[in-house]
């Protein structure tokens, strides 16, 4: 195991109704908010209305920005700000899923600087302050509502880019199972393949011994697969929500990733095609993540993928270690298939003719992609070739 | 599962060397701290120099108060309010294991109460603020490094109590491996029956449906069951002794506890025992807890022990389930003298006389006793008749 520091001074109210806590959240914190919101749902939902009355209760001003959409642009961030700046907002109230959340973060650190906020996501430069942010959460899928991750695309130059920096992370976070019950199957089932690719992410390391965080992936996984399938087809099933819920944050919040080396190839090579194509995240990453697995897999790695198929799978020991490995990899790829998620980009329209340029762009944006192998440009435009 | 709220914040610097954190730590925190530590180990064992180290270098003045005993005195604690008042401490600093944690916390809490600080622990008053309290741990076992608790003994009345309140959690902890090199086999052992304890206490649950909690309940089992041997057998393995210690922390820090009812029976039992004998806290629990499966396993708690079964001890599914539970709970003992805890009162020197009384504080202590299933003082007696 690596030396890490654990510092997760998020808030999270977790629960059926628990949006109560928000007023009391409001008068200490905030007297003018600014709230982010996505394509409408949560005016459809309930949870707008549920949000209006603690804004009430608190006695607070509120200003809203709405239209943020999945794969959230820069244009709406630089709105955003350009909002927060003018009103003196003083907390960013994301409600909604990971893209509005990853939008209100950026518009709450971009709030507090002169230049422009895409110079932080493109390392130009460092941030050193943010407003408050907090969150209402209405998807299981990110982790945006406990980290302090960003990601933001820049439509123009076709870059998807993250920040990271605690600055960012959420203050408090309301989450409520019921909020996600309106999400539909397709939906779920794409937050359920990011959450799961998160903890691979960080679970296929090539650090040894950090085995409190890797049982603990295994944990999360193991209640992906036996929730997941029942939030897409019982989707006001409270258990399974809540399961998956809170299984999706605690997937991306530090707690599996401390103390050991994260890969992140999959979400490197992802956000080159829905930086480009514009597909769900979460479906790109079913695509991709197999066909890693299937890369990656060599007498080095091996050992690995057959504590996953062991402990996650519950594939006998006894079998050869090859064929352990091999029937893990495709029962992941039978689990994202059965939830709806698709299996090849040729199905989801992303056709072949970037695939080399998405691949020097990966490079490019990350300096490195992978850790637990080294990826270089030929390794990406494979793993992308066996996802066609 | 149930509503809750997650927050903790104490900032834990984790591995070899991290001790290095705390001169940045003073500095933004404290002027004048207060050292508390126990019989003299950690001046043995060079942590003291390590943190005498960062004083120096932090520039601050420092009071010291040493001598805690394990399950720590009130009057040690009063010695601490005496020296923390009169030198105008701001912040508590326990270089020790849970007994020194606890004791810090108290003294924490009562230097900023003008009343009798043991009326928190005896529920007669509710504690408004306390001074900042750190850690520098060198024993894996209580969790009180990133928790609320504080579990105090007052001698005179043969009572030993707890103290809960967020106002005590540890604003930062120190955990570094190699400062637990040191602890010999038994205390090591005990460390690690009182984690695995912990971990049974919440995981043993009337609560449907918890089941990220309980997954990774789970998980900090099975790193107990894989490292806690090694620990014994070869102190200085540095991995083992990391996987046990950010095992024990996140064993009692509140994750795996919140959003389902807790047990405590075996605590609540065990405080009794050593309230009057003063035998390792750990050494009781490994006595108790298996007589208290044996006890409280029936047709409607049988489905838990399976899943416990299963799960952590890889039992085959496929038996009988009374015959998973039995075997589970036998595998639990099994262990426990495995790694030289004893199995019997007797073998503690603690005689049968006072079993009734003990019953009866116990639930005078707690209200209740137990809520998998609510013990009364017959069951309590049964209990500790089992275990002689």
């Amino acid at each position: 195991m690596e030396n890490f520091t654990h510092y997760i001074p998020t808030k999270i109210y977790f629960g059926k109704g628990e949006i109560s806590a928000l007023s009391d959240e409001f008068k200490q914190r905030a007297r003018r908010i600014l709230i982010v919101t996505g394509q409408g749902s949560v005016k459809k939902n309930g949870v707008f209305d549920d949000l209006m009355d603690q804004v009430k209760k608190a006695k607070i001003k509120f200003f809203e920005h709405s239209g943020i959409v999945p794969n959230p642009r820069l244009e709406s961030v630089y709105e955003g700000i350009e909002i927060a700046k003018r009103e003196a907002i003083d907390l960013v109230l994301a409600a909604g899923g990971g893209s509005v959340i990853d939008a209100a973060k950026a518009i709450a650190v971009g709030a507090k600087h002169d230049g422009d906020v895409w110079d932080f996501f493109e390392r130009k430069a460092v941030p050193s302050s943010a407003l408050d942010v907090g969150c209402v959460l209405t998807l299981a899928a990110t982790g945006s509502e406990m980290n302090g991750n960003s990601v933001i695309t820049k439509q123009d130059s076709q870059r998807k880019l993250a920040l990271s920096t605690p600055l960012i992370r959420p203050v408090f976070s309301v989450l409520d199972p019921e909020y996600t019950f309106s999400v539909n199957s397709f939906h779920t089932a794409a937050g359920i393949a990011d959450i799961m690719t998160h903890v691979f992410e960080q679970y296929f390391s090539y650090t040894e011994a950090a085995d409190v965080q890797d049982r603990i992936a295994e944990a999360l996984l193991k209640v992906c697969i036996d929730y997941g399938p029942v939030c897409c087809k019982e989707p006001k099933d409270y258990d399974a929500r809540a399961n998956i819920l809170w299984a999706g944050t605690l997937a991306l919040n530090g707690l599996i990733g401390e103390g050991k080396a994260g890969d992140w190839a999959c979400h490197g090579i992802e956000h080159e095609i829905s930086a480009i194509y514009d597909i769900s995240h979460g479906a790109g990453l079913a695509i991709i993540v197999p066909n890693w697995m299937k890369h990656v897999l060599n007498n080095a790695t091996r050992k690995k993928f057959v504590e996953y198929g062991i402990n996650v799978w519950g594939i006998d020991k006894e079998k050869e270690d090859s064929s352990i490995a091999e029937d893990a990899i495709k029962k992941t790829r039978e689990f994202f298939v059965s939830i709806g998620m698709p299996s090849s980009l040729t199905e989801v329209g992303v056709p072949q003719d970037k695939f080399k340029d998405m691949a020097k762009n990966a490079i490019r944006s990350y300096g490195q992609v992978g850790s637990f192998k080294k990826l270089t440009e030929s390794d990406i435009v494979d793993i992308l070739q066996r996802s066609v």
